[in-house]
């Protein structure tokens, strides 16, 4: 029997991984069908068995990159322009990773991805392993975030009298709320990012 | 053949209501089969289709009005107490309106409530009917939201040197996310809720 590299593998992963995040961008989650990530990805049944065991594990494994290109995102954002206007931080790192994972799936509409995260939300509700991915998914999120909030804290730029981490969810209820106007509505970006910077920013 | 009174046929439509919703609370949209409502309701398939076309046309009708029931109690907490901190009005409506509706769906779990608001968001990516519905109740309740942002802009509360519509899209994405993190997370309303109060009133 032939060796398979490892490189051999990852590449195949990666290849199962971006037809099916181009399958679920363009279609969404339910709308795919295994038989059509065979043909996007020009794969066997076979082949991407091997790798993963259906659509559940693929939209698993698209999410949880997902999660964690938005959090090295947060991350490099913060580290680049300390104390910058944290609205300015969330609306940069959020269009920037939105569109990115629309265009990376061939998709002209940065909404698109967003659409899939919040089919993604809804799935977790009814499928214990995704929700134990994405809380491992949130607690890294969490963890980033609240260094960032405390630095922004110690600066006095957010209250120090609250926990950090309470500070941190309420900001990550902004963003997922973000997530969804974007996904429901269309064409929101430009007022969504001025309404967020006037109340994060109390003083013009 | 016998005359049915308006209210014989108001007060069926919401017994089916009624059993609809709780069968959605309970157990998820996707979940919950026509059958389900029927045993739920205690009416044959005749007397429930006589109402609703099928289980979309049931989820549109729970949903319009699980819509509705948030509004007015924004409308009437922001004259009741008018200019109360956003933080509060925010936190006490939803609080109040999602356990409401648990309560009255016989789930003793408030954020049952949010699950099946979360489920709703994704079925409107998918069906036109009830995203034609959901936005017709979004209109709505920007109109009443910018009534009361004006409110507190006009006082000084919110800066005023940005377009009403664009804070009430922030603050909506707000809400939204608040209900996100309740269906998604468990107990985390505490947290939210000072998190909230710290980001909206940056002074202790």
């Amino acid at each position: 029997m032939a060796r398979v590299s490892q490189a051999h593998l990852d590449a195949r992963r990666r290849q199962i991984l971006d037809g099916a995040r181009r399958c679920f961008t363009r279609n969404g989650f339910h709308a795919t069908s295994m038989q059509d990530v065979f043909q996007e990805t020009g794969l066997s049944s076979g082949a991407v068995y091997r790798y993963f065991r259906g659509k559940n594990d693929l939209i698993t494994a698209v999410a949880e990159e997902a999660f964690e290109r938005m959090r090295l995102a947060f991350e490099s954002a913060s580290h680049e322009a300390p104390l910058r206007p944290l609205a300015d931080v969330i609306d940069g790192v959020l269009t920037h990773v939105l569109e990115e994972q629309a265009r990376t799936s061939g998709v002209d509409r940065a909404g698109a991805f967003a659409e899939l995260i919040v089919q993604v939300w809804s799935e977790t509700l009814r499928d214990e392993g995704l929700a134990a991915t994405l809380n491992a998914g949130y607690d890294r999120m969490r963890a980033m975030w609240g260094k960032v909030v405390r630095t922004y804290q110690e600066a006095g730029h957010l209250r120090a009298d609250v926990p950090t981490d309470h500070l941190v969810r309420a900001l990550m209820a902004l963003v997922q709320g973000f997530i969804l106007q974007q996904a429901v509505f269309k064409d929101v970006e430009a007022e969504l990012r001025s309404g967020l910077r006037a109340l994060l920013s109390p003083h013009a």
